[in-house]
């Protein structure tokens, strides 16, 4: 089965409704049809397509409205629906304690570019990234006496997503603040320290879900 | 104007027929509309909209087919429009000989994760990442002795990929060879030594083209 959605192209005649109603909408089919010489039956499948594709709305009596989206509008309406939820991996997290040295060793056992610095109760403090210890390992001999918690970047000035938000605005996020990775938070009941770390988003993660739209896999 | 290539919801009905058309397909309109007890006018606008989706073919005198293309096979084609060519940024590079503490340098300077390692001409001989100079600066106290030719990954063992592969090729290779960033490459004019570096495709190219892509700007 097909999923509910897919591209489609326009034909030129439907690219000329188009303009004609966005020209001069509301504006019924039989005006239409008028403009173009056709009668209008013969335009009712270009109406239909054009209607149920989202381009143009109808109102019975009123006649057709152009409805502002354009078609990469209307493909982005498709990506918008995949969520953080969906999509996050798990969070691989150290404490403020944790040496530079271990927490490069860890980096490379779970294969990740990001750790999270957490507290009691998966509270989050604080992120490191591989460059944040590459930084800091140059010229540093004794990496194992360099606690995290000193060149880790800090919470409040961590940006975070929620499991309901859309993966395009975390996708977002990661390019604006260019960061890496996501932590992907959840408020705590009663807590007043800060919220739980509960997953990670990061650019590999929304590279897979391009990949997978790209090769129409299910999203 | 629209683009010519948006999604479409379809209808209840659309999804029957298409169903009619996959399991008994060749069939033509009068003998779908007989299934459903409509009549042909009233199908007409639903089979315009599977054909002109590319969800049917129609073929005169045989009737409709199922094309076997998903609802997300058709966005992605919409995906596949993006080329290599067309996203690319800069590439930033290194020689043979660079220190692996200059080589960290460049990079912060440049806010890369990736350098390219080139010889005269700008042929490719290697890929150095982060990674790689986070685990030679561990517990290596000169890193100005030590050239990055020893720590890169070496050509042939470097995944590539031409101005004129689709981002998604270049995207599913960054998954697959579970690398942050690709050389774009092309073939010099009788040259024997490998190809030229001209440009860089990384995850944050494809993060970028995801965001552009659902916030609906042009792609």
């Amino acid at each position: 089965m097909p999923g509910g959605c897919k591209p489609i192209e326009l034909s030129e005649r439907q690219e000329t409704i188009l303009r004609i109603v966005k020209d001069e909408g509301p504006i019924t089919g039989e005006h239409i049809a008028e403009k173009l010489n056709l009668t209008r039956a013969t335009l009712r499948p270009d109406l239909a397509i054009l209607t149920m594709s989202g381009f143009l709305e109808a109102r019975p009596r009123v006649g057709y409205f152009y409805s502002g989206k354009t078609g990469n509008q209307l493909l982005g309406e498709h990506i918008r629906k995949l969520t953080v939820k969906d999509r996050k991996s798990v969070p691989v997290v150290c404490q403020e304690e944790t040496s530079v040295y271990d927490a490069i060793c860890t980096m490379f056992l779970e294969d990740v570019g990001t750790l999270f610095v957490v507290k009691e109760g998966g509270v989050l403090v604080g992120v490191v990234s591989r460059k944040d210890l590459l930084k800091s390992s140059m010229g540093n001999q004794d990496l194992q006496s360099i606690p995290v918690g000193i060149v880790m970047s800090r919470m409040p000035n961590i940006i975070t997503c929620s499991p309901d938000d859309t993966l395009l605005s975390a996708a977002s996020k990661l390019i604006s603040s260019q960061v890496d990775a996501l932590p992907v938070v959840k408020e705590r009941e009663g807590g007043d320290d800060g919220p739980e770390v509960i997953g990670r988003i990061t650019k590999t993660t929304v590279t897979k879900a391009f990949v997978e739209l790209g090769e129409g896999a299910t999203v």
